[in-house]
């Protein structure tokens, strides 16, 4: 996930350097102590920074503000991709929206099936430094199935029509650039830029932190597709940890397709079959903001 | 949770009062930006406080570490006791150690099966404060069938012979007093106080920043009981939001048990059947941390 800077970065304190991650409308800072810079230049679009965190091992930063780390990136890149890939029946064409880090993408190419990853970055900048700087989570040299476009994401899916199985949206939190992609005009390029079966997952922010967006993102795919669910990860550097996506699907149910036989979890970290059905079960209060049944 | 302190309490930062929950070893600080101090004073063993905070309203505070907030106290509480209320066959006589907040209380008494519950709470000053000041949380004036014995826990359970059904331990951090509650002689003692067909269970830490004590507390209890099964949640005041239980049975294995009709979900605000039977789906890296397959 790219996140935007929220006007806070590095700060001082106790005598170190601290990587602040503010939530300020709930009163709550997460702070990670960085021992060494180890890359900081200012692309077209933000500073991309690469830090080694005290904790949580290398870290890319944009305008400062914590995306990913080494220690749980897989996380995320896993439930954004094994997810729908694992559900939807024959995944061949894939389209991932950000994700910079080349972690999803990673993840997208162990499925068998999949031709063809385009990776739809608009800031080449933060491949090259995770390439480079972070082969823990980009893999280092992509595999050549994955195609690199870099542009917006939401001017490529708008051109696009019955093209892709499975489009991930791994966006930035729904400030500035990618507010758009919380937007129903997206959802609805994103929509005709699949194929007649296909699915198209997005990360929809915290259920505690952010309700609101989850709840809009949830009512906005019910109106475009027959099948929305949401599922849920833990991702520790998030905060509060728990963390939404948000699955649509054009013709098959994705709770009902879990059937296992087709994860290709031999050497994840976080998911398998058990993650794979667990995921989909929501606590009261989720359900409730859903308005679902409990 | 009763959480030890670790040095570190309320700070002053941006010109607001903040309180900081250090995981240093971790480089990890999380900090919530207090409004007002409602209640502070010393009592025979630590310095008890509630506060409000800025986003999770108001909190119990103990030697100026957070224990638990009115916006998500729920979560730990239900966790703590619906899972194993709801999968032993017939609960009767419960025993809770430690959990002076009275809200796992509050959550056992809602099993009409369950006769008595003795709650063991070494500090009388936090189950008053919580009473008073707390009854978000506490629930306010104690169902009769609660009895509060304000004694350390361990040397309660020592007395105790095949006394109880269910024996659920709300402990602290394995630091100071509590650490004794982490060991095999306290375990031992729990085996001991058991019925024959008993079960016990504790909070067993994060997988992400105390994975040594949740791997200790699984292979403990190994050694003593026939179906030892953690279970997660996720807990977003905690550090790292993930955090575990683990359910120790004399036998009936608490995962075959999961049936949902025994739940008193008539009014939780996170377990129902989907969290009783996802809670036990562990990710890769949990399991692997706890030598289980994939």
């Amino acid at each position: 996930m790219n996140r935007q800077a929220t006007g806070k970065g590095m700060v001082e304190w106790d005598g170190a350097l601290w990587l602040s991650d503010p939530e300020d409308r709930f009163g709550f800072r997460a702070n990670w102590k960085v021992n060494r810079i180890l890359y900081r230049e200012t692309s077209a679009f933000q500073e991309v920074a690469v830090v080694e965190t005290d904790g949580f091992g290398k870290a890319l930063v944009l305008d400062g503000i914590v995306q990913t780390t080494e220690r749980d990136a897989f996380i995320y890149n896993e439930m954004i991709t094994h997810i729908p890939l694992a559900t939807h029946p024959h995944p061949e064409q894939v389209c991932l929206i950000g994700g910079g880090d080349c972690g999803a993408a990673g993840e997208a190419v162990k499925y068998p099936s999949v031709e063809r990853v385009d990776m739809v970055e608009i800031d080449p900048k933060v491949v090259e430094v995770s390439l480079t700087h972070l082969p823990e989570i980009s893999g280092g040299d992509p595999n050549p199935r994955i195609r690199f476009h870099y542009e917006d994401g939401a001017a490529f899916v708008e051109r696009q029509e019955s093209q892709y199985d499975v489009i991930a949206v791994d966006s930035s939190d729904p400030v500035g650039p990618a507010a758009v992609l919380f937007e129903k005009p997206f959802y609805r390029a994103v929509h005709r830029a699949l194929k007649e079966d296909g699915m198209m997952v997005c990360q929809s922010e915290s259920p505690v932190f952010h309700p609101d967006v989850m709840k809009r993102v949830h009512d906005s795919l019910r109106e475009l597709f027959p099948f929305v669910r949401t599922y849920l990860a833990t991702v520790p550097t998030y905060p509060g940890g728990i963390w939404s996506f948000t699955l649509a699907s054009k013709q098959v149910d994705p709770m009902a397709s879990v059937v296992g036989e087709r994860l290709q979890d031999r050497d994840t970290r976080y998911v398998n079959r058990d993650v794979l059905e667990g995921c989909f079960k929501l606590p009261v209060y989720v359900k409730k903001l859903l308005d679902l049944k409990k």
